[in-house]
């Protein structure tokens, strides 16, 4: 297939070129603050790209669950981080085999999944357990740095586990907290006679301002290789930067101002991200995607010049391009001389 | 495997007992108000419930995309409506292909679809194309019922084409505005001395008030196999009709209020439907899904005297059902002994 315009849609189109760039970019940054890289594979989902990540100088990759370390160590990536309160016996049965081929670290943020990693892990090769801390984001985490020190202190007097350090995912905006947050734990922690080599923090959004918290030792940054619209938004790339668009076809036209695609949230996702519309329309800035339902989405001319006949080829930017490519079997990219290759995402609804 | 709590979550679960009443219930009750039921597949997507529907009596299904029926019919399913604009010439190829194995129908809604349709048809036996009307929901439809006719004449003057009647997606509560609509078509094209066999409408909202459309002949409805909580809401059904549950486990109580679940956007999806928070919890009715990202829910406790520890399991019904068969390569049934059966979602992903 030579051209996007062959391409059945919707489909996931990936230019290359923006991906490579986007990775040595970010890549070079991080080198530059002193951080080690490692990102964040839920965005891509595909074995190759976590690989061209590695190669360009990322010392390992994160996960959020088991099954995607899985795809990820099934084609030879061999340090992995599962950012994922891990529970359960299947789970942790999948763990315990994953940890013999390559070299795995998981989060903990409560006694109850510390004590059913040591569980599986207390008779063999000790796991490294990170704690995972609530610096302001407000999902999982533990609430203060001397919670914090109490489970490292836990996690190191648990059999088969080792303290690996410290992890948290930031909310926007807030890195003096996070450095002060960061900063007394790992005090804490020295001052207890334990080792922190690690301290983990993540998100393309805060990737500009990483330096602003000197505490961290490492950055996981998932989307900054596709980018998207919510990124955009927040000023962390431009238009250029978005690597993965929306291939979607003008499949009816009812009204002067309404223009029906075929992509829905079957591919584009609900996910608004605190924005108005569901992906943005490079060729027609002002036009705007106003409802999805799961095969169509309206589109909104009023106040844009795009004037589409049905048949039309559009390219959309999605608002969250991570949750794009869980919703699809295959992707298609775009190489630098033209031509288009299609790839299965291979860890796509790697739920478990 | 014997018992729910057997299961990894995040999961669907699906009580088969349910699913059983709500297709003999809706069956029963089209049959009464004289209409076929053509159910939609799009809730379940998968080919053994789409037999069940036809054994209680449906006379063919609803497919929105060709790779849906395509999977429809490996399984034997011998009469499909897509109720979709087909475009372009690696679709239009498969439809054909298609309508060598089942009996077709498919909408349009302009010249440029029914144009393409001809294209591809005029070889052989006719297909039946239904006009797809806008009466009030405002996606894709034409606008008038003098523009029904308009298309009506021109799909049966184009080769390999015939007429096969109306279609809509009404929106909610707006039953007389669709009667005066579709009525009025009918009307026109029969005094132009074309036969409109066919007047299909859908949508399992509406459907109690099914009989307030005298001009219809066929029903399409899809969420009421397993309901949800959006139905909930608008009075269509209570909770125990809802046949589908997302089977997740705490993963986290990192305060009094919190705790966190291992059901995100990647299993419950962003979908609102114009309702607050991203599923109910039967059990807990006060607390809120207040949150989601990918792999992770954020539950609200205040006001709920739930009090889960880490590892307890909860059940969800969603907000939009349909959209969660999408998210999941498998499902699992509980059947009436009570033992549960995993069956892949064939039709999962489908957006093609």
């Amino acid at each position: 297939m030579t051209s996007p315009t062959d391409l059945e849609t919707p489909a996931a189109l990936i230019d290359m070129r923006i991906v490579d760039l986007n990775i040595a970019r970010t890549q070079s940054f991080l080198d530059k603050a002193g951080l080690a890289s490692r990102p964040h594979i839920k965005t891509h989902k595909l074995p190759f790209l976590a690989q061209k990540q590695i190669e360009a100088g990322a010392t390992g990759i994160t996960c959020q669950k088991v099954s995607e370390a899985e795809v990820m160590a099934d084609v030879g990536i061999e340090d992995i981080f599962i950012t994922y309160n891990i529970l359960g016996e299947q789970k942790l049965a999948r763990l315990h085999a994953l940890s013999q081929r390559c070299k795995l670290s998981v989060v903990a943020d409560n006694r109850t999944v510390v004590d059913g990693l040591s569980r599986v892990f207390s008779g063999g090769v000790s796991l490294d357990v990170l704690v995972e801390c609530d610096t302001g984001h407000g999902r999982c985490g533990v609430q203060s740095p001397g919670d914090a020190l109490t489970l490292a202190q836990a996690i190191n007097e648990a059999p088969g586990l080792r303290f690996g350090g410290l992890m948290t995912y930031p909310a926007p905006d807030t890195m003096n907290q996070v450095e002060t947050w960061l900063g007394q734990a790992k005090n804490l922690i020295g001052e207890a006679g334990i080792g922190c080599s690690v301290v983990s923090m993540g998100g393309t959004p805060n990737l500009e301002r990483a330096a602003e918290v000197p505490s961290a030792t490492e950055y996981r940054a998932g989307t900054y290789i596709y980018n998207d619209r919510s990124l955009i938004e927040r000023g962390a790339c431009r238009i250029a930067d978005c690597a993965l668009t929306v291939q979607a076809t003008v499949v009816s036209r009812p009204t002067a101002e309404r223009a029906i695609i075929d992509a829905g949230s079957k591919v584009l996702t609900s996910d608004l991200l605190g924005m108005e519309g569901y992906g943005f329309i490079p060729a027609a800035p002002e036009a705007s995607i106003v409802a999805l339902s799961e095969e169509h989405g309206t589109v909104n001319l009023n106040g844009s010049n795009w004037n589409p006949i049905i048949g039309d080829r559009v390219a959309i930017i999605p608002n969250h391009v991570c949750v794009v490519s869980n919703m699809l079997d295959e992707v298609h990219l775009q190489l630098s001389d033209g031509t288009i290759e299609t790839h299965p995402v291979a860890a796509r609804g790697c739920v478990l």
